[in-house]
């Protein structure tokens, strides 16, 4: 996407805790991480289903499911001392925004990623929970690589 | 991203009224512009403030923003027939996402495209809504050639 520049300052002075706080970097990952889970659930429902019938849907990922990610991946450490479940979600946020702002993966790959890794019934309120946060705590472990090691 | 087999059953049967009152599209539409206002808003201010400070913001576009914006490119008769204003603006995120899932503009052209459109002081409220109104305007009337004639 070659919005780099967006994220200078943070490299400049790179850490976790810089950019897993980071108020500006969490509102863009908190539209990324809706558009991408979105289109994941749109997919895994169009392509499982009995009917070949289309489904397009959206859906604004709960701040629960991220904290819940967050605390699963181990990377309680990305947030501020004493976060609340607010703070531990934008901490997803941010570290999303981070790794598609420095081009480590694009929209298509975190798209493709949390598709892989949804499953299970996602018209059960219970269970689409369940499975959004397994498939978010995925993502977080997969994207530690390259987030800074301290 | 080919995505567009999300579209498919759209295109079988394409009108401009099909596309714009599509509920599941506009949820997927409300995401994508989301981001991209969030990252072109980041660009802009970013590139225009005098003390080489990087911006990143996040925004939820005001659905008066996207109900006017329809309204100034002329396009109403996309939307349903007596559209209230959230009908209205959930028309444009419609269009905005059939024209993203049909590979016509990427993520990246739709956050540049708005970067080039906006103006002013975008941190005076009131000026904020007319320059987005403006930007997202010239964004309708821009991808009206990728959408059915009637």
């Amino acid at each position: 996407m070659n919005y780099e520049f967006l994220i200078k300052d943070l490299n400049l002075n790179k850490s976790q805790k810089n950019i897993g706080t980071d108020k500006g970097l969490a509102k863009i990952g908190d539209a990324i991480v809706n558009l991408a889970y979105s289109v994941a659930k749109s997919i895994f429902l169009t392509k499982n289903n009995q009917n070949d019938k289309i489904i397009r849907t959206g859906k604004k990922v709960s701040k629960n499911v991220l904290e819940v990610a967050l605390k699963d991946a181990d990377m309680k450490n990305y947030a501020k001392t004493r976060a609340n479940a607010h703070d531990l979600a934008d901490t997803v946020e941010a570290l999303v925004a981070y790794v598609w702002l420095s081009n480590k993966m694009t929209l298509k790959e975190i798209i493709d990623f949390l598709r892989d890794n949804l499953s299970g019934d996602l018209y059960n309120r219970t269970e689409e929970i369940k499975n959004a946060t397994i498939a978010f705590a995925n993502l977080l472990n997969y994207i530690k690589k390259f987030l800074p090691e301290k």
